[in-house]
């Protein structure tokens, strides 16, 4: 999955800022890895007691194994609470990723990293507490099955908020009109998506959390079939909107249909699959139509892809499931809980560091590219490069 | 595997029609899912009535479990109906991917979609439920354990029959003499086939179609020494042959030995797999200049390897199988029927392009690179290019 | 696994080199399964006798499954002597990538291929019949769960060797300092690097040899935690050093942690997991540091990473396995006596090598590039490239 995120983001983004980039997505993924075993763990999973408002409890450092051995009843013994830790580790790794896109190529390392820290050590397991932690929303009956909401959204609102308080890039907008700044390797990014696509499959496949071949094939079928239909109906609505054949658009079409369909992909037909993935991939081209007009600048659409997205999956459930107690009004309710949470987290922890140690590197630094500055290498030192 | 196909593809030509490549790719991997799933996978397997000729016939659109449940009998419970449509639909999208390699850098995308849909949506599904549906050829005892001849060859004679309608490009024949236009970037390539071979593992393993270790991992291991053997044969024979350690050949010597074994990885002894992948990798060097000498222009040597080696590993099912009822007689009679009916339908789809909306871009165009004019974007904006 | 040793490889590489780089890697891992399976399995895996000294044995050409069946009684029928063997042949064919990393961009490829076919074909095999094929190291007590020192120093110390006999590239050690000589893709390295860790999970998960769902996750977390600590680590201890945010340390360090963990991750504790990561991560950095410092090239830190780094995880099982069994003094003498066996073999077939056909291309081929020279190709030839 990491792998894949981190093609497509330097895919997307200028050459000058690759080993910045790279930098972060490796810094998140070890470090996530490693708070996520002292604390994040326990503060997602607290094992709730019995009439606890369920809305932030701890279990303590490290990971204490149930008392009943290491292997959950309810996974058939074909999973055990280090699969859980090594799965739930890498996706609260996915939600500082989002953030990442949505700031690159103007964002100081420093702050982005105590961000990282704060934001997946903290603020994604407390908010992933109240539905896989057996918390309140849980108990509501919300559903979120591998994430729409939970790791999407959660990493989408704080890529919103730090969009805004960051800035565009220098260039973006001329004359108040948004300018295309071409990603430097189209064939990363498209290698980027395919993997994540595979990486999909575990990432739904797994969240099946059983050994159950039935469910898991449909769930990889719905899966896949999102995904067809929101890059299909993504390049033809950009195609219809711009008269181009766009490969950009395809390919964040995909990411929409999976991000859509991963809120209830083992509750859906394979024909409502193919309905929210076609809505999420015609999402895309207008959300990233609307970011640029209310001048946000968020490189590789994170936010279209991620936010936008992730709430129609998650709403889909209430329209789409085939389960009868899944309705759209819990579904809201839910989406509104974590909008509030991670607005509110996510402002309070950059609107610090900006007043604080300031967040946004210079001009200089920005046009001259974050590889030089933070980190003196060169991505490509043997090509001949074109400035801008 | 498409990862796989996709960055051999564009590692084997020039970067001017990278984005086109990639663009083409996902479109066959999403719509063909798609179609495979609305029509394709009842057309495949449409449950043949007993005495029925087994040409054809069709199950209806969607896909109806069987009735006694999602999970097949011969399974052991280990697979299911949504396996098996993923599967098969995965193997549907390489027919196509086959011919694209074929066409790169200067077939028309439009007409090129449309043969997709048509070749994909029912072409291939008619040519593999002769074998894998029940149909004819099943009931007469071919055998084709993967796809040799089912996918590799049934992507081979359309690629072939469109490069002979399409015509070469320009620059590959001057006064007669075929001219080497070097790929570029051999790593991106080298990439495709060492995922590809990870990927038939997938492919091969997958298609044992149970649980059965000993059966799966003798299968993974014929896969792999036939695909070693390929290799080493094709580069010491084009070192023999051209004085040079050709790293193409080598990469394709790979692809001719894991095409030739996937007829009958399962029937095979190791011994027999290495003298099977061997013979594909000297098929290799020997097909691909003669492709050249009859004035075919096959960027990526596509022909060479799914053609001539999908034949060759089918017929030698009838030489080396373990299983005394597999006779050449049989195999060759069914690469027969295979060659006649994908000759004439891809001819019929190709030609009538060619006829009504022309299947070639503009000299200029092709010049100028496909990206430019069919999709508006460079792949490589950062980077300074040589013209050519 | 390989995908990933090869991309790193190249990408801390300069381009001129990259075709030379890859074909190598191809050749290893094709020749060296073919090897492996004429001879280096039953050289590997002899069957000692009861009381013979378990120094050296061969069980004959090819393969011959046991008398009981494929299935070995030890893995609960998950696992077939195929499995093994392919397993087995991926590790053997590692040890020579190790060193093709170490002797990059100045070593003469025919010779390159003698030393493989030896080192491979044999050196490794014998000395990995001491440990995994049951012989006197096996006997004594010795644990080396997947290879810290039977894959990882076996390469390294044959790395040493021909780092040594070789000499530095031109323009490495100017005045008697070291300079650096960046690598021409770091996208590239930071690929193979996210591919080799989810490759070790493969690895490490598979030598569990059985189907304990328990026993293979927790090596699973062992394995990503020593991972994340030695990045971790690696890049702090560098930023103190050197006052950066060196992205190649970092991924360096993650690779240390991981050849570090190798030789116990399935008698660990998560916290005995980060420490033996973290002090890994740490000696990378001043083992680089002292490779330059005694005037060794290696152009992408294999010595570094897999011989400093395998030596520690070797030593490490007797100071932290949960195995009392498992003692410093007997894992000692395991490293003792594969430095002496590795360092006299590999001395002898490269010094041979050297003082016969000579082992280092000439001063021209060297300053053009191994790719113009030894195979005739360009890696890149639509981009335009900076000479060095």
């Amino acid at each position: 999955m990491h792998t894949g995120f981190a093609f497509l983001e330097i895919g997307l983004t200028r050459q000058k800022n690759t080993i910045n980039i790279l930098f972060k997505n490796i810094f998140i993924i070890t470090v996530g890895l490693l708070l996520y075993y002292i604390a994040g763990f326990n503060l997602m999973y607290p094992g709730f007691e019995e009439g606890a408002a369920g809305i932030i409890d701890f279990a303590g450092f490290g990971i204490a194994p149930p008392e009943n051995g290491m292997t959950p009843e309810y996974a058939d013994g074909g999973y055990t609470w280090w699969t859980d830790f090594l799965f739930q580790g890498m996706f609260a790794a996915t939600a500082a990723t989002i953030v990442s896109g949505a700031v690159a190529e103007r964002m100081k390392i420093g702050p982005f990293m105590m961000f990282t820290i704060l934001y997946v050590g903290l603020v994604y397991p407390i908010a992933g507490s109240w539905k896989w932690g057996g918390g309140f929303l849980d108990q509501m009956g919300f559903y979120d099955f591998a994430g729409s909401t939970l790791v999407h959204s959660v990493g989408g609102w704080a890529a919103l908020v730090a969009v805004w308080l960051l800035g565009s890039r220098i260039g973006k907008f001329k004359n108040g009109k948004p300018q295309a700044i071409p990603g430097h390797s189209i064939p990363m990014a498209t290698a980027g998506v395919l993997i994540l696509w595979l990486g999909w499959f575990g990432f739904n496949g797994g969240s099946v959390l059983s050994a159950d071949p039935e469910l898991t094939s449909l769930t990889l079928v719905t899966t896949c079939l999102a995904a067809a239909a929101g890059g299909v109906v993504a390049a033809l609505v950009s195609f219809l909107k711009y008269k181009n054949l766009d490969l950009t658009m395809f390919l964040n079409g995909i990411l929409g249909g999976l991000v859509g369909i991963t809120a209830g992909a083992d509750v859906m037909t394979p024909e409502s699959a193919i309905i929210i993935g076609a809505i999420a991939g015609a999402l895309i081209v207008f959300a990233v139509a609307f970011i640029d007009a209310i001048k946000l600048d968020d490189p590789v659409g994170a936010i279209a892809v991620h936010l936008i997205c992730g709430i129609w999956g998650t709403l889909a459930v209430g329209i789409f499931s085939t389960n009868p107690e899944h309705t759209f009004l819990i579904q809201l309710t839910g989406v509104a809980c974590y909008a509030v949470f991670c607005l509110a987290t996510s402002f309070l922890i950059i609107f610090t560091l900006k007043k604080t140690v300031g967040i946004r590197v210079s001009e200089r630094e920005e046009l001259e590219g974050l590889d030089a500055h933070e980190h003196g290498m060169d991505a490509y030192p043997d090509f001949r490069l074109n400035e801008h």
